[in-house]
């Protein structure tokens, strides 16, 4: 039986995050949003009594009769059944954790152009997001990536992997990381990448694995987009 | 051999999420960072290189050989070790759902007072603070809190707890939100608590199960206070 991926249809966002797991995985999978009716019956699903817990928001996985919610939840959870994920559970904890330090990072990179909320337009917040964006490129982003360099260093089994001596779903995070952040502030990226060769190497090595390679050309991969987690508004980017 | 949890010393912050669990749980710890030297061997822990991974942040948590990072990831390992997780993978991944939606709640109630970054302090940043708290209580609070609210009246177990038929460390997570949020925003609270009687009650159950009531009248827990999550700044809270 396939699983059934739910994201809002149009960006990449964070379904992606599960999408390149599952591609990577070679999963039987649908992505059910962007079905004909997809978004109704996401939208149906979320709003749904009964079932052990409604998900607060997409993404989330359907598998058989379980609903799970939340990338990192998710990640965690088909790591083991795709071969995604370290032996042992002291490794796939510390998969977990570095996961979630993604998820972290993931929505600062968000507030970048949302540092009010939600609900109000970018235009309306960018004197705010105009602050927030050269807080985060200054003091976030070298921050969060100097870490995950710093991981891959002192990763016992080599620097070609973030967690144990395997390709994991962390790796695959991080490579659509670094092409977010690519998207989003391609004059801070250009400037700061020479501070992290290793991350650069595993985002490289991922882009080439046959199967990731063959999805991203296909039109199953997503632009990146203003709609997105990862924006381009150039205001937001270093200037100079 | 016990638990060493390292946090912060003087805030309950995420930290306290921990402590509920290993208080309610009967769990040997060491609250590391609170004994004499501890915020040095806390910080010494964060900047060891070697190790699988360091942690991004606390708190973090030791048991023997493993360091495990984050909140959600600290209750997941917990949560079976403890008897505060549900029977079985599937409830264990709701679970684990939950719990990422009250981290992902917690960030946004930390934001209120911090919505342009944490290297500045809150009264630099005071105007978009306004700003975003007077968007949160208006838009996510309810959002957050109605959510959870539905979980406890879909729960086909009952609305006693979040997940299954037993109380599980998402519960006194919950506890603590609905503390610190009371703290925080009082007037907010005060307006908006009977739009969530489930919550309340379970809220009202956790705070006198023995060990937490212990618990919470023990020096071992830690006051709300203005260097926290939960701040109390009155020009943030509901006017009028």
């Amino acid at each position: 039986m396939s699983y059934k991926l739910y994201y809002w249809d149009g960006i990449p966002g964070r379904g992606e995050f599960v999408r390149l797991a599952l591609e990577e995985g070679g999963a039987d999978y649908v992505d059910a949003a962007r079905e004909p009716g997809g978004t109704d019956e996401m939208l149906k699903l979320m709003k749904a009594p009964g079932g052990a817990a409604p998900p607060f928001a997409p993404p989330f996985l359907v598998d058989g009769d379980l609903l799970i919610a939340h990338v990192a939840n998710i990640l965690f959870y088909l790591g083991p059944r795709l071969g995604l994920a370290p032996e042992g559970e002291g490794l796939r904890t510390i998969a977990n954790g570095l996961q979630l330090t993604i998820t972290d990072f993931v929505a600062e990179i968000h507030d970048t152009h949302h540092p009010i909320g939600v609900s109000h337009y970018y235009e309306s917040q960018k004197p705010e997001a105009l602050r927030r964006a050269a807080d985060f490129l200054s003091e976030r982003l070298p921050k969060f990536l100097g870490y995950f360099e710093r991981v891959l260093s002192q990763n016992s089994s080599g620097p070609n992997q973030m967690v144990g001596d395997r390709l994991s779903y962390v790796d695959l995070s991080l490579f659509q990381v670094i092409e977010g952040l690519r998207y989003a502030f391609p004059r801070a990226m250009d400037a700061y990448e020479a501070n992290i060769p290793r991350l650069v190497d595993v985002h490289d090595a991922v882009r080439v694995r046959p199967r990731i390679y063959s999805y991203l050309a296909s039109e199953r991969r997503l632009a990146f987009n203003e709609s997105c987690i990862f924006r381009h508004y150039p205001e937001l980017d270093r200037q100079s």
